[in-house]
């Protein structure tokens, strides 16, 4: 067969085309020819459909060649291989400068149809991965119409598929409160007279005893505070004095979570501790009373906008909202807030 | 009722001890008299059977003013009255230097038995715990016949608890393996004429494809290497050059999981990654091959024997851990390894 590899490409004649593109769509044809992306190359060598490919310095090229070379990652190549497995034609994403990118087809389609159904970014365990990636991926999936997934290989070369999107978070929650006093504790507020509205129908803070006695988070009593609904004993400027408790034993994190908390308030959101889940907050989007209290719906976890993820964060977050039946989110807060939402995906 | 706040105890008399002490297990009895520390005095007041306690400059403290003073912490606080909401008796540790920390008597027994049930350690959710002190901890309890509790209060008041002990980690896996050979790929290896022993009865590595290559991660290879049965194709001392790139790629990590990988080996107990659960192995405890694998039982979370754990995150891995029907054990490598098995507990 007419194949050769160029350093960056692997070239090859009409007869490479017919069977590799025209009838199982590897590689994009070039005139009558073949091109082939060197991921695409080595999944025919593994296959045994090649068994092996010179390059320009005349050397014949085996599987493990192109493996242990520097044209292909065995991550790219895992994942290519995995979604082939699973019955998907999928070709390396263009523009060149998202490597270890693909254009995956919808189940029976190829790269002969115009519709894409994921944009798989392949990455390992050990990478790190930026928050501003993923919402670049986010984004040129989007541009084709497509889902965009983070592919994770881990040491095992296992693949986890996590779906990513930009969902929108609103609810319905919406109450008049009276304005209420507290008196500041080390690490939360009590309030010693509070309304039934507070705690039974707007649900902030918890109650110490069922008939006098609520505690209300720092983050809460804050967000409270700057709506002018709190009052603390003692204390000229509760807002004030609120935040810098809050920083003292949580640092920038609390400023982060209470922009956090306020805008899911604000667009009529509850949001609640999430710490048994190991999250910022649990959320419930619509609260009549706590009486009626339904299921949490999301685990948001707050992160600075420039937050750079490790996978096996991530894939634990998920994992774990997965197994409660929440939808895993990432608050990502810089000039406003951006939520990055990350379901496990079986494409 | 002649009572006193001397600044570190509150004293009464002897109509205190037998209305608090005798019947209901508060305090510890001075003669015929009371002493009581600032919790239970806080608690007494909390429920009204108190209505306030003078201190020695003649002030008279309510159940706020003992909560916002420094006497008694919040965190001490909430967990003594969940766990009396519970039905135990229970009095704060000696020695004094322990603060936060409550002897929990068996349900049904009190200060008047010799009978400890929990050692119960109160944190916030905001502190940070060395693994030092959750070892002492565990130390402590052990010395009264009891289990130790870390009981953590996160920002809206409520109480986590987690069992903590130091369990030995054994099992019965045991196979005889003939020397194999590899390539170094970037990130795994890759065996291309595997021994069936190697995956389908040891389970190291994985199979890329059902009849042939297998790929093992580059802690098993190191492992296998450090026992001289790996070779490498072009390489002199495969131990030395898969710990190179292990380093490369983990930094000091990889020596804390190749350490860890080896002892559990060594052990009779398999490793494989925990990434799917957020862990750094999940282990089996008996292969006799993969063929009839049961379910895996421990996840191991690697950290330095110095590590000091956000209570958050220790949460997190508990409950997913508890989620997939496993148990978390933390692996704290010093000198030597550590084994450090955290479980939800209900009291």
């Amino acid at each position: 067969m007419n194949i050769m590899f160029d350093g960056e490409r692997v070239r090859a004649g009409t007869e490479a085309r017919e069977r590799f593109y025209d009838s199982r769509g590897y590689g994009r044809p070039r005139g009558g020819d073949l091109e082939l992306a060197p991921v695409e190359a080595a999944h025919l060598l593994f296959r045994g459909d090649i068994e092996h490919v010179p390059d320009h310095q005349g050397r014949a090229l085996d599987f493990g060649g192109f493996l242990t070379s520097t044209a292909v990652s065995e991550v790219s190549f895992l994942v290519y291989k995995e979604l082939r497995d699973r019955g998907f034609y999928l070709s390396p994403a263009r523009p060149a400068d998202t490597d270890g990118e693909f254009a995956v087809y919808p189940r029976g389609q190829g790269p002969w149809d115009d519709e894409v159904a994921y944009r798989v970014r392949a990455v390992s365990e050990r990478e790190s991965v930026p928050a501003g990636e993923l919402r670049a991926l986010v984004g040129r999936a989007a541009a084709d119409g497509a889902t965009g997934v983070l592919a994770v290989v881990d040491e095992e070369s296992e693949v986890t598929y996590l779906e990513l999107t930009e969902p929108a978070v609103e609810g319905e929650t919406d109450h008049d409160l009276p304005r209420v006093a507290g008196r500041l504790l080390s690490d939360r507020v009590l309030v010693s007279d509070p309304p039934t509205a507070l705690y039974e129908r707007a649900f902030y803070g918890q109650q110490v005893d069922p008939e006098g006695l609520v505690q209300l988070s720092l983050v809460e009593a804050a967000s409270l505070a700057d709506r002018d609904l709190l009052a603390l004993e003692d204390v000229g400027d509760p807002g004030a004095a609120l935040r810098e408790r809050g920083r003292a034993v949580e640092g920038d994190r609390f400023d982060r979570r209470l922009r956090t908390y306020s805008t899911l308030r604000g667009d009529g959101v509850v949001p609640k501790t999430g710490f048994k889940f190991g999250a910022d907050f649990r959320t419930y989007a619509d609260v009549e009373s706590v009486d009626q209290l339904g299921h949490s719906e999301l685990l948001v976890r707050v992160v600075p906008a420039g937050h750079v993820f490790a996978p096996r964060d991530l894939a634990l977050d998920v994992r774990l909202a997965h197994g409660v039946r929440k939808r895993m989110l990432f608050g990502l807060v810089g000039d406003s807030i951006v939520w990055l939402a990350a379901e496990r995906l079986t494409p």
